[in-house]
């Protein structure tokens, strides 16, 4: 746990105050600079201590083999693994002969600051060496949103009481040393020397390294390239090997005079291109920066910052804490996003390596549609990435004997990664996950064109799998058996709610589509016959329910299964510490499944279903995955349990500021901080879209006085403005004067002209608040100071 | 597949006339010589070629880890792989200068015998050395009945037309180079060098080798000692390293000339004595042989298996095929049983490495039952082992977090080496089935001894792992969710028939077992509330049941999922082709399990339920394991498809013969070969006690014109001799003159004084002889001529 005084509450920043050695793998992650192409973590200037090193390249993995005690058909054979690429954050400084290492010597003072509007990290340190020399040192780091393929640093140290010499290394580093592996299945494989030295170059001001993957055979290429100012006489020189290039700078100073070091870095990687068209890669990015200069790319960076935080920003009155981490969230979101051009954007997007480095369903489920209200190009990038592993899947699912596309439970560059298939490939709901974010982009931002272009093979082909899962039953009812829904306690179940619904949801946009594009539908081999027995299938889905109880069971039988024994097992997360065997034929939820099903089908269930459903679920939920909060927060706002829903708001903002999951140093959880967005203005917004209608109905708890969100529809840019009695939307432009949208369930029009303010709509809840699972109450923010401290 | 043309039919004897390279793999399989303490692969005396070298020590194993991709908690952390133990059977013999090997010079004619009354394998060659030498080679070899630690060979070489200078290399050989290993995961994994020596001592006539595995750290002693007739001068020498010894033996034969070896060889292991123990322990087992000598050792043998085939003999008139084949099953399993004494009996006895030397439910659900008829003290000492891994598996449970004892899926020692749970530990049928034949040793034999010493406590133990598995539903019913009956093409299922039915059985037999023992039950913390729990939920345990087609579905809602699309996917066995996910959630059966259910819990189902079930499954079930044919061979002789159950009866009986599941070459499929006794004896014999009584109801198809068998009930021996109208009951002995049986569902009392004969009670199929899936008819008999060469 991170006490919340690590990080003093600001709006705009995250700071640190003091340099906590135990949590550098934390503050690594929360600390991580992104832009969806390259990743640094928040390691250290000089490399050491650390928690993880960690430089990466999105998309660029290294494959290893899938261990198999008992082998299965249609078993991945082989896994992908995120490398930690050739690392050029290194600038080692020596004061005069003691290297600057914050272990010894007098650390005076250290603070680091990630400041969400400049897309800077900073840190200033003072210094006494262990033979007495007192130096300041300042780090500015960045990563450029606007120009993909670079990183900068400048770095400036000055000499405070005595005349010091200073020497600055500056370092490109591959295959660096990994702390020991864990037992923890959440926590990545490592690789050991996973790069392949292929060529070095060096000059005075810099270098180039040049590595391949052994087993995947991507090569990668990092070059460096510095800029001096000194006071005085200055030397520079350079040398290198094949895992290592190293310009040194030494110049004395007096005191109150500065050595001032700027650092430019590229990388570029490829399957297929040439090693000397990567070389060239990567000096024009070097060259792009030069010409570009320090401060234009420090202005680039904030110029990318304000237009994404026009659309996208929160503001949170009354709870500073939520402030901060919804503003942490959406800017780490940004970060995975902004540049990710048809990659992928992992789980823990470019901040570690939990999870190996893969994506999952997070990223269509809990990423994309942040992305899609704030950051549309985004989105459309990230749903580029996945239609062009189309043909992947495809083959998956002939290996599978299905029809259509199979896409993967997780992945870095499109096969199937999962080693586990029943909570892997039977997890087939991430299929009718990525057909959703297909159509809710189309919905929410208008624009045809991805459909047209990639969107309506992907969602033809997920309805053939469907089509292929599923079955009528001797009573018409379509059923599909043997899949896992969300929740992952329960798995390989029979007509799981969620799934059901989603993939009912899946066949019946694609037939909309492929009235859309009839043209190309027809290319695809879609006739009349097709889209007919699609829709049949969506009509006749099978959706349990428990009519002596009121409630729907998350999947057949579920709300028959046995209790789970909360009086004897509570240790969290159950899954370590109790077995499959048990977990699975019990009442027990590692998150929001039919919970879900509620949020992102919220038209199928009546106003009571939910509110029962709600109760019933919440009970059994133990929040072992880091998914549930935010849903569990929209939907307890929903039927009006406003402070349990700001309770669990909170929980999915502060995941990683507070590491509530003691996972954080793995890499930030990117779903989780994205659906911070999402409990914000899906709950206390009522932000719904799945009937094609921008729907709102906010409704704000106690301890927000004033909630106010932007975001884009259709080319119209929107502020919504709530506070405990009324709303007022504005319509800040857009293409036409007017917009229609629903307001607490009924249309409301809005136009540029002016702000539009009407009342809120009261909720009241029909059921007293529920309670959950012993030692899974939220982390109430009254009791956080008391608590958090341990 | 091997050609019914490769071992002619005969009654007693399995004969191979010659030696086809291709398939020495399946015939070291066939050939293979036990006691169930040392397994002897029939591989040939000179060591090569050969298909996969084996000599086993039952119970002794090396552990290795089990490799997870995706780890869970529970999941077992070891392996445990039987062990190619230090090669006793080399005998290498060198004509003048050139090493007898088939491979070269002229093979003139090759023999090989199993001959199941005299407990041997017999080997005669003529060979014409390249050099044009001739020699005629006999071998004689056993492994000891009678002497547990003993194998011994005759070895005979006799010069025909030219003097010729022979030279026999007598070996013990550690550390056998193995095979290539393969991806088919029913395959052992291969271990590299497990041995490591510790000792080794070698004489003129003879040599020990001490070894120890290095991971388990498990002892054991290989000795041998030699006996040499020769005609004229003899030179014998010996030598020995860490991994070998050698006594060797030259001398010049004249044509018509003989030198005679007998070769002893002695083994002993340990996890606690100590090397000079066990040294010791060898030694004295070739004392003993010296002083019985070879003739004696012949005479025990045959002594020993005259015994046995006294009480276990059937005689199948009319079908000549058959008679062989349960006479090589029934020979197989006591081979497997004898001498194991306190040890499992592996799923493939000690006759290959085959899913790594394990036991599983094969043992108690397949085996014993044979053995509890026909020599049960085999059938005593395979519980005894069993009882003895108790506490392994209360600790299993604890870490599962059920009470009681969960007894492993597989294993050698009794720790659970199953790496994949949903067809491992979730198959907790193989506790009630371990519970059963406990009860059934009791009713059989009359034997409570066993119950006293040991049978209790895992009655007790295994009644409460069911009760804490099971639960009470809103409406009262008993349930198990979450558990794997016998098909596994169908895991993780709720109410599987077969296991809610055993489990009832199991809560049941352990209810009358505490009653019976009073004292002991209360010593182990059984008082009347708990029995009372157990025989409620006994009572209230839920059987599903289709209504609408008139069938129990294997487990609830096993007839509405989909059909498996057999116009598509029939390759089999389907587990290699078609991944789990689509097999789990389809009307798709590996091998009898509802069925099975009939045939072990037989009073629990009307006659018309047992044939609309037979019906029902037969279409759907692809026989995949080969513990299938044996069950459907019985229920479809009780429903009255005789000719179908006659099917299935050979191939029950002719797996291995025939080589029909593509690996006898990996070990002899020992449940199989129980089976076919189980299907001749309990399908045309109509055998069936699990309400307590004999029952026995022959009816016989077309092709047996007469069949007999012989069995102990109770200390009296039984011999039931049956033709198409009539059977005839003969009491032979026993503690009493007379015996109350059933014949056809009627008490019948037979007496020792004089056979009873009584008509065949007709039966009449209530529904037409049903199909199988395509591809899966069973190899008919008179089709076997033409479609098996191939």
């Amino acid at each position: 746990m991170i006490s919340d005084e690590a990080f003093p509450v600001e709006p705009w920043r995250i700071r640190e105050t003091q340099l906590v050695f135990d949590l550098l793998p934390q503050t690594e992650s929360i600390f991580a600079l992104s832009n969806g192409h390259i990743g640094l973590r928040g390691n250290l200037d000089e490399g050491e201590p650390f928690g993880l090193p960690g430089t990466y390249l999105n998309g660029f993995y290294e494959t290893r083999p899938l261990p198999y005690a008992e082998a299965g058909f249609g078993y991945p054979e082989d896994g992908q693994s995120i490398v930690d690429v050739t690392n050029g954050k290194l600038i080692r400084l020596l004061v005069e002969d003691e290297p600057f290492d914050v272990r010894y010597g007098d650390l005076l003072s250290h603070e680091r600051v990630l400041d969400m509007r400049a897309g800077t990290l900073t840190r200033e340190a003072e210094w006494k060496s262990p033979a007495g020399k007192h130096v300041r040192v300042t780090s500015v780091r960045l990563v450029s949103l606007a120009q993909r393929g670079l990183a900068a640093i400048e770095y400036i140290v000055e000499a405070v009481d005595d005349p010091v010499r200073v020497t600055l290394q500056s370092e490109l580093v591959a295959n660096e040393d990994q702390p020991e592996p864990s037992d923890d299945p959440r926590v990545a494989s490592v690789l050991k020397n996973p790069l392949k030295a292929m060529q070095h170059e060096v000059s005075d001001n810099g270098a180039v390294l040049i590595h391949r993957t052994r087993a995947s055979k991507l090569m990668m290429a990092a070059a460096m390239d510095h800029v001096v100012e000194a006071p005085g006489r200055v030397d520079i020189s350079g040398d290198a090997g094949g895992d290592w290039a190293r310009t040194t700078v030494v110049c004395g100073l007096q005191p109150g005079e500065k050595l001032r070091l700027v650092k430019y870095l590229a990388y570029g990687w490829s399957s297929i291109r040439s090693r000397p068209a990567l070389r060239d890669q990567v000096a024009a990015a070097i060259a792009g920066a030069r010409y570009t200069g320090w401060d234009g790319l420090l202005d680039s960076q904030r110029e990318y910052l304000d237009d994404f935080w026009d659309s996208a920003d929160v503001e949170v009155d009354g709870d500073a804490d939520c402030q901060q981490a919804v503003r942490f969230g959406l800017f780490h979101v940004i970060q995975a996003a902004a540049r990710a051009e048809r990659r992928a954007i992992a789980g823990k997007g470019l901040t570690g390596t939990g999870y190996d480095g893969h994506a999952f369903w997070d990223t269509e489920g809990y990423v994309l549609p942040v992305l899609t209200y704030t950051a549309p190009h985004a989105a459309a990038d990230a749903l580029r990435w996945r239609s062009s592993t189309l043909d992947l899947a495809c083959d998956r699912a002939r290996e599978l004997d299905l029809d259509g596309a199979s896409f993967p439970w997780r992945t870095i560059a499109g096969e199937e990664c999962s080693a586990y298939w029943p909570a892997g490939t039977a997890a087939f709901h991430v299929n009718a996950d990525i057909a959703m974010a297909f159509d809710r982009y189309r919905v929410v931002t208008g624009d045809h064109s991805l459909e047209k272009d990639c969107g309506l093979a992907v969602l033809v082909e997920t309805a053939r799998l469907w089509m292929s899962l599923g079955h009528h039953d001797r009573n018409g009812l379509w059923r599909i058996d043997g899949v896992t829904g969300p929740d992952e306690y329960t798995a390989v179940v029979r007509d799981n709610v969620f799934t059901n619904l989603m993939a009912a949801n899946n066949l019946r946009i694609a037939v909309d589509a492929c009235h859309r594009n009839p043209d190309a539908a027809s290319d695809l081999g879609v006739d009349n016959e097709e889209t007919a027995a699609w829709r049949d299938a969506a009509e006749a889905v099978h959706i349990p329910y428990d009519d002596e109880l009121g409630v729907h069971p998350q999947c057949d039988g579920f709300t028959t299964l046995r209790e789970w024994d909360f009086s004897a097992n509570t240790e969290y997360p159950l899954l370590l510490h109790e077995p499959y065997v048990r977990l699975y034929p019990a009442q027990v939820v590692k998150q929001a499944d039919l919970v879900l099903a509620m949020q992102w089908q919220s038209h199928a269930f009546t106003a009571e279903q939910k509110a029962r459903n709600v109760d019933y679920y919440e009970k059994r939920t133990t929040r072992d995955s880091s998914l549930s909060a935010c849903t569990q927060a929209v939907m307890c706002a929903e039927v009006g349990h406003l402070e349990l829903a700001h309770d669990y708001a909170y929980e999915a903002a502060l995941i990683d500021l507070r590491n509530l999951h003691h996972n954080t140093g793995d890499g930030l959880h990117l779903a989780s901080l994205a659906g911070s967005w999402t409990a914000l203005v899906g709950g206390f917004g009522g932000l719904r879209d799945d009937e094609g209608m921008l729907s709102l109905n906010p409704h704000l708890p106690s301890g927000i006085k004033r909630l106010c969100f932007r975001l884009r529809w259709r080319n119209f840019r929107v502020t919504v403005e709530a506070d405990h009695s009324s709303v007022t939307y504005t319509l800040r432009d857009g293409p036409h004067h007017r917009l229609t949208i629903r307001h607490a369930g009924e249309p409301l029009e809005i136009n540029t002209d002016a702000s539009t303010t009407v009342p809120v709509q009261p909720v009241t809840p029909l059921l007293p608040t529920p309670t959950q699972p012993p030692g899974r109450e939220p982390m109430r923010r009254h009791l956080q100071k008391s608590d958090l401290e341990s």
